[in-house]
């Protein structure tokens, strides 16, 4: 028979990055285009003994149905955890627990958007945000970076000639893909056009926790006093993505359709999975791992940068992040972009075309997006030299 | 500030079960208005010893990001199990994991139906999916049910006369809430419609493996030679709710657009939880537990009917389920049903009131549900008792 799909899913496809991973089951193929934290970071002992102690103390609470709203206990710890380590939350705050950060989004978008409404987003940004946009047929107006994150002029020139401005989605640390932090000036700005145009921002913060280098700034939801602000976290980068533990503060108003929406959607998030997270958080040294995890990626992002100084500066752009887990690579102006990543796939690297990120895949960019979490360091080492290989040979 | 709650959202209101739900926070209320699998029925050994081995043998594996269409070792188990046990399943069809069986509902929905387009569901229904089409905006139909299921001439007229029906929803098998089970001439008669009127069924079995007397009757989707029927399942009721893990059989060119739908919402299902299922299925005897759940089932819902047999029998109507969670009771008119509902709490009883399962939950409804696999055996004798007590003072 055939289907009459609806018109939101109609013209949605699996993600791009997709489509890269898949070549990158070939073993003899380095990828620099997955997401992944490196496996290194992962607290497996602790997991195992943890995983161990919940089943002999508490099995049938960690089988049984459990809240929409979350564990209660990971719930408080995390409104303790943000307030102390962050100074997020008020008292018109409120904080639920989703299964992974993507579930917000999806969240703020069916709460707070109808079919229309436009979403105003950095560009390029976090493609699998973009896509859960696109599924609620919202209009999404990208906004273009500078090196210290969103042009707020650019931005208020959106907020002020864009209908039914419903949200103001930001990544400001360690953006995906661009690695850029947003300045403390400009966090405070992209606040204040919040205030002015009484839109509220979506904060995504998945990478904070990762900061391997320079100075922690404050989250914009640290400013919010008026409760503008939907902050996302989650325990992908910090403990485990496998377990698909989020969450997400926000006014109560907006948190209790949240829960509406959770409620309908998968009903709680895996109750087994909170109870590890919950553990970790209280029963070990978190503040230590959280140390731990810097190590981790500062290595890894130094082999990938020393590298790339050694062999391809001048020769190409790229960020230098304080954290994340990406460099942001550009090409100079001719080469063909996507003509180069297919290059590099031929000689068994694969990135991801800066196009994927973009609001509109079809617009030009230059740019593409290296990972240095998933590889190896030898794969960090020997990648950049293909890269440098097939630079000398394209350029 | 003032939010601007979208319009989907802006009537949703939490489940009234969730309301009732609360009060049974009291230790000296007996609740019958949960929907919990019996926690007897929980394999608690085998799950630590599992969770044990996982995290010895493959804790990466477990905690790294994993697929958005679930597991594969666990998808194919299940299509084996599915094949085998049920004759379910043809080179049409594929099969992903979800987070539970709510998931297949709000992805149904989400890939099939358009805003104001028809879902045809039995009255009453399972108020979770109801909740979830309402999130959609779409138009719910619901059509009468006889003793043996939903009543076909009525189905009919709703195919005939509704505009744009996407969706046929049925819960053939221990119905929720009404514990009915469709005859095999009704799924034969439900499947040919779907053919004449080209109407996909979505075929929601949580219960299916609970039976514990009767012939089983083949799943409607075990008839399928057209690509015609969603099939949901679940290990809520057989393994665990509280792993969030359910899964979804469906014709090729729906499964891809779900797989998109799962991307944007959670990215995939915890991958502990599905190694757990995988490993208990494989590595266990999963039919010898599966017969085990049977004796519980079976045990808890005797005590139910043989004390409502002996102290109310004539005084009201009642199903007598052959498999599930419920027992659907039904007031003699005159008798105001909510008020009953009410003076059972005010005695430290909870049931839920019929109309929480009505599309309308204005439509008036002399029956409630009873759930025999939560309270404890000395529960299910004293609250039929209490019930007594209230009959006979309210009749």
């Amino acid at each position: 028979m055939t289907y009459a799909i609806s018109e939101r899913m109609l013209s949605m496809q699996p993600s791009a990055i997709r489509e890269i991973l898949k070549m990158t089951a070939d073993p003899s193929l380095i990828s620099f285009a997955a997401g992944n934290p490196a496996q290194e970071a992962f607290p497996v002992d602790e997991v195992a003994q943890i995983t161990q102690d919940i089943m002999n103390e508490s099995p049938i609470a960690a089988l049984q149905y459990s809240l929409s709203e979350g564990y209660p206990l990971l719930r408080e710890e995390l409104k303790r955890f943000l307030q102390d380590r962050y100074s997020i939350g008020s008292e018109n705050d409120d904080l639920i627990v989703v299964s992974g950060a993507q579930q917000v989004m999806d969240f703020a978008c069916k709460v707070l958007c109808n079919e229309g409404d436009t979403i105003i987003t950095e560009a390029p940004t976090f493609v699998g945000a973009l896509n859960t946009f696109r599924s609620y047929q919202v209009n999404i107006v990208g906004v273009d970076m500078d090196e210290d994150g969103i042009n707020i002029e650019k931005l208020e020139h959106a907020l002020r000639t864009q209908k039914n401005v419903r949200m103001i989605y930001l990544i400001p640390t360690f953006q995906n893909p661009t690695g850029r932090t947003m300045s403390l000036a400009k966090r405070q700005a992209c606040y204040e056009l919040a205030k002015k145009y009484n839109v509220p921002i979506l904060e995504d913060n998945p990478y904070g926790e990762t900061r391997f280098s320079g100075e922690a700034l404050p989250d914009i939801k640290s400013l919010d006093d008026q409760g503008l602000v939907i902050y996302a976290g989650t325990f992908s980068k910090i403990l485990s993505p496998g377990l698909r533990v989020g969450f997400v503060m926000a006014p109560h108003e907006i948190i209790s359709k949240m829960v509406v929406a959770k409620q309908c959607n998968d009903v709680h998030t895996s109750i087994l999975s909170q109870m590890i997270c919950h553990r970790f958080m209280t029963e070990y040294d978190f503040y230590a791992h959280l140390d731990r995890l810097k190590v981790v990626y500062g290595k890894k992002s130094g082999i990938m940068l020393e590298q790339l100084d050694r062999l391809l500066a001048g020769k190409l752009l790229y960020t230098r992040p304080e954290g994340g887990l990406f460099v942001w690579g550009e090409l100079p102006e001719g080469v063909d972009m996507l003509k180069f990543v297919s290059t590099l796939i031929e000689h068994k690297l694969a990135v991801v075309p800066g196009n994927a990120f973009m609001i509109n895949s079809a617009d030009k960019t230059q740019a593409f997006r290296m990972n240095f979490s998933t590889p190896s360091d030898e794969q960090l080492v020997r990648g950049v030299e293909i890269m440098a290989e097939v630079v000398a040979k394209v350029f």
